[in-house]
């Protein structure tokens, strides 16, 4: 039995480079990042980590510090199912949501990334193992360049490797989303894998007159057109807005993930393994999408995640995100003509500098 | 205008009289409150507060102090509706749901009570007005009580006035669970109304299993027979195992009662004013009931609830609780003849005894 010993949470703010913005969340200037640092009693040591847009930072680290830890430390680190139902469920009247599920996504994945450096093979492999080179896509968080820029945004990621970019939508004249999403198709040519993203901006027949205007310029899907509680909407604008539909960064549970791919809401389900509570419940999300004969894509930590999506016959496209971690890491995302590669180190393969995150750390 | 000019949270943790337990919680022997002060710039003051069966207190309180103190301070503290949703959508991302919804419930309970202070009139006026004496039950935490010591439970509730009573289910053998619940049908008479409580124990077969052995004893309803994602789940105990369902303790948005309601999963909604987004989202779900043509039931905080269900003309039962914070509070519930009394006292009603709570205050 390999038994938890001590569990570390860090908390930092990380400034962004540059402000970035979508329909939503308004301007980003910095994001948090929580970390979780598990240690075993063999001196084994896993981590994992979370993030936010900047805000509810303080909340998942007084979980993870506060409340995880206390449940856990001591207990056998192997077995992760048992460890997520109690925390689960020792948190569950004043936590089913929100700061609680991004506190045990990074306490989840730090068991994995143990389990498997325990084991000595890379996580994808210890999940099944499918094939290490994943499909890539640029996210940008774009909504308020000029078009210009968003131009050369496209010309910088193409020369980066990227074979496969998303842009934001949602802007308050329709008219300009569409005219941007069709100056994008003109410059990438006809076949570019090329996403658009609303971030919830829309009511359900907003959405759908959205869908039908960008039809004719071929997105490969359209991302979050609404709500993530309104399951019926995401439904009909499915159905009767002509495009395939992105959705699940906004959704906690594989529950939520099964109501709406039941409810025929979602071509694409898109799981963040830092706020759908982890490896755990990222596999089975994707494995239940698969069930449904439905790809899965991913939102955020593309680091880690390439190793998930790696393990999955089903998987669409990887997202790679633009903000800014990857100078903390140890081994950042390698991108090869459009497909990040889930590197064959021992566990995940994600290593922090913690010096250099040391002076971000915010309390 | 009545600037907002300051909000004052507080973290206490109240040891329990005696340990209680449920078949899911296990063994609660302390609570946590957080409360919320806000003040206008004229001095006028309201107060909020939420409360966890033992955990996640230190991230409601995070939240409150960190994140919705700094959206909200210098803004109009009348426009409620402007600053839920103010609040909602800066804390979305890593906020949706679990400890964010908990302070903003605190938060927006502690606007309605300014605004009924402002306004000087009690917060059941204010929103409607309907009938100030509520039914109103008591609500057992009693499943590992024994049967005469159920009994005994129940007759002290009767002495106090109580003509409702809810008892906790979900033994490991369903046979207790119906001789206890046939013993508290005899001991009570066929007329008096008796609630059972599953706490979530339950997959949707067993459940189904267990309302139709409890039928013949008569239950008004039975209460959250299994997980609140298992929104078919519900759907179905509700038809097939011949019960009414009582549900939404653990719902934590008006979306999340919409998708129950809608789905026929629920015959007595039962929003928590603490958990479910404060005054601002109890009050759409009670409206939402009625438009469904269901009662409302509640959970919790009755000394504030009872305002609520005084305005709703669908209101069923009042729970009356037994965590004891009625020491702690100026004005604790009124019971005559099986009825709560909404004061007339200006805002809600609820003030705390500020001196008593310090020595508790947990960080």
């Amino acid at each position: 039995m390999a038994r938890l010993e001590r569990i570390e949470a860090g908390f930092y703010r990380i400034p962004l480079p540059e402000v970035l913005t979508d329909s939503t969340h308004g301007a980003m200037r910095a994001f948090e990042i929580v970390t979780a640092r598990v240690r075993d009693a063999d001196g084994a040591e896993g981590v994992g980590y979370t993030f936010t847009v900047g805000r509810n930072g303080g909340a998942v680290h007084d979980t993870l510090a506060r409340e995880i830890a206390e449940l856990v430390v001591g207990e056998d680190a192997d077995l992760i199912e048992a460890l997520w139902r109690r925390v689960w469920w020792a948190l569950h009247y004043g936590g089913r949501g929100g700061p609680t599920v991004l506190a045990l996504s990074a306490f989840d994945t730090a068991l994995w990334d143990l389990k498997a450096k325990r084991a000595g093979t890379a996580l994808w492999r210890l999940l099944g193992g499918h094939d290490p080179r994943v499909p890539c896509y640029a996210g940008g968080i774009d909504l308020d360049l000029p078009l210009d820029a968003l131009l050369r945004q496209t010309d910088a990621n193409l020369a980066r490797g990227f074979r496969a970019i998303k842009m934001k939508v949602g802007r308050p004249d329709l008219r300009e989303d569409v005219e941007r999403l069709a100056a994008m198709r003109a410059h990438l040519g006809g076949n570019f894998p090329l996403m658009v993203d609303a971030n919830m901006a829309w009511t359900a027949d907003q959405a759908i007159r959205a869908a039908r205007a960008f039809a004719p310029h071929d997105p490969l899907w359209l991302e979050e057109p609404t709500i993530p509680e309104d399951v019926a909407g995401h439904a009909r604008i499915l159905r009767e807005g002509g495009l395939p539909i992105a959705a699940g960064e906004n959704l906690r549970s594989v529950w939520e993930f099964q109501a709406l791919i039941s409810a025929g809401g979602v071509a694409y389900p898109e799981p963040d393994v830092t706020n759908c509570g982890g490896v755990t419940a990222f596999m089975k999300v994707a494995r239940l999408a698969e069930a449904f004969n439905l790809p899965v894509t991913s939102h955020g930590a593309h680091d880690i995640t390439v190793q998930l999506l790696a393990a999955c016959p089903n998987r669409s496209f990887l997202e790679a995100h633009g903000f800014g971690l990857d100078r903390f890491v140890g081994h950042p995302l390698r991108i090869e003509e459009g497909r990040a590669v889930a590197p064959d180190r021992p566990g995940h393969g994600v290593s922090f500098d913690w010096n250099a995150l040391e002076p971000l750390r915010a309390t």
